[in-house]
């Protein structure tokens, strides 16, 4: 396969920063790579491999053939440009939720279902960030032992709200410590020493958007359309890095051991000696591209059940890594690129 | 009643410092107070009704016959000092551990269980905070429906480690914004900007000892010795105020509107707009005296559940204000002073 020609698209915001910063090291063979922005950042100078590469705003005239568009540009964004990129010819991998629910898109974790992408296709949706962590941790206990539903309580960082956030976060955790008036931009309440349990708008039963999300595309993502899953989807005052209380209940008895040993066969870290202090953190899996699963112990209320902690960087595998993972399987498998097979 | 000497130990902690600021207003008919501190905080002065009160040293030279004793001074204070304060006709109502696990001593939370409180009793514990909040939400709706299981993640405020935790928040998160190394002294991990799923010591099946705490202590409050109950506590950058995530499963079909109306009834704060981004927060619950409840829906894994959030000042209604609830209901009875029925 010659090089290829790859659009970021939103490439200055909080996760199309971490896809151009990962692309080089990726196994996408990149020949050029295009930066388009909103009208406000366009004219930004990002650098790809010491090459300056100058931000375009995306509008008719900016638009050009490439083989590879990674968006992580909102879902308003997605609806109307990924279309028009793939018409000339692209693949789009979009990181919003624009097309998550649209059963034609696949919805991608490349090791729970990468199976799915067995043709070229136009675009490809990337799960949300809660749930993609989850679902990482889940599918290798899910083949052993059938999973029977899901309770999740999630602790989500400011930086799955983008930027902004992440400065309202720290700007707002200076005037309160300073005494100061805190000014809200992002979220409806303060963010800094507070905790809201309100990601995205609400149904008329009280279910928010994120809570919907990590169900509809859980049972999507582990092929089980009717699992059961209920989720309180909470934002704490942390700038990176999502952690979730999992429970998690299975068709036949499950085990701690049994499941440590199911989830380093698939490549999660596992980080569980409690005793020794020895569980995931946020802080600490910031900037790095694993799950991380810890305090795996019965769930005491529940026979078939296991208590899971569940931590993952939400801009990397919740996001941006994922996103490369598979552009990586469908370069890998010679699904793109515009003169490919 | 005649006017009442009333202790207070741990004078200058955390909940101690609001057991001393409730007192004056409480319908507890106190005449004289003591302060008791350890040898670190010895000769603070405190006020009360604009006198002067200096804090002891609490030892044998110091200790004194007394009414009441409110203690908030960990469990092992508890367990030297809350029987010679009793067996000089003291009644003790001890905010720590200490005594929770003995069947011999009530443990109250007034609105749930306070029929208990039938008779003079040397020590009445007080219940673990983030247990209280908890079931003073779900026993309106177990009394309705049944509770048949409890699943809770917790997001809990540094206070419940006291007033050195506090600091040790605001102070490490200084230095994180200022680039500066945290130092560590409280938590076994920076809190700054992280969640720690780490309250208490952990025991052989990884279980915290906060989660023992919220299952066992759930149990007898509730007169239910065999509730499944299962939790995962969680440390939160949060200074004041615990919130918690909460399935319930009931015997019979919950409806989330007869929910609220049964905890309006039994007093409780219902904050359930989540459309107008109203539901309760830590940092508006702080300083209040009630347990804050919302975001009510029905539990989309189990027909027979609701999931709510539950919000309280886990130094107010989680410590210092059920203490002295506790010793109104007392002193309402006529179960309080030496010269007493």
């Amino acid at each position: 396969m010659t090089g290829l020609t790859v659009a970021v698209v939103g490439a200055t915001g909080a996760v199309g920063r971490e896809m151009w910063r990962l692309l080089p090291d990726s196994a996408v063979p990149v020949e050029r790579v295009l930066a388009y922005t909103g009208t406000r950042s366009a004219g930004t100078e990002l650098i790809f491999r010491d090459h300056p590469v100058r931000a375009r705003a995306l509008d008719e005239a900016s638009i050009e053939p490439v083989d590879l568009a990674l968006f992580s540009a909102g879902a308003d964004a997605a609806r109307a440009w990924a279309p028009r990129f793939a018409a000339l010819g692209a693949t789009v991998v979009d990181n919003s939720s624009g097309f998550r629910a649209d059963l034609r898109v696949p919805l991608i974790v490349p090791e729970v279902n990468g199976e799915l992408l067995d043709r070229r296709v136009a675009i490809v949706a990337n799960p949300n960030c809660s749930t993609i962590q989850m679902v990482v941790a889940l599918a290798p206990l899910h083949r052993a032992w059938g999973l029977r539903g899901i309770k999740v309580a999630t602790y989500q960082s400011v930086s799955g709200a983008g930027a902004r956030a992440m400065t309202e976060l720290v700007e707002n955790t200076r005037r309160h410590l300073a005494g100061d008036e805190e000014t809200l931009q992002v979220f409806p309440h303060p963010i800094a020493f507070n905790v809201l349990p309100h990601i995205g708008d609400f149904d008329p039963a009280g279910e928010s958007r994120e809570e919907g999300k990590m169900r509809e595309e859980t049972r999507r993502l582990l092929g089980l359309p009717d699992l059961p899953v209920s989720a309180t989807c909470v934002r704490v005052p942390v700038l990176r890095g999502h952690s979730e209380a999992v429970w998690a209940s299975f068709a036949t008895s499950p085990d701690p051991d049994g499941a440590r040993e199911l989830l380093r066969g698939a490549g999660v870290m596992v980080e569980d000696d409690p005793r020794a202090a020895v569980y995931p953190l946020a802080r600490r899996a910031s900037g790095r591209p694993e799950v991380f699963v810890g305090r795996i112990r019965p769930d005491g209320s529940d026979p078939r059940g296991l208590a899971l902690w569940v931590v993952s960087d939400n801009l990397l595998k919740g996001a941006a890594t994922n996103a490369v993972q598979i552009a990586e399987v469908l370069a890998a498998r010679g699904f793109l690129g515009r003169s490919g097979p």
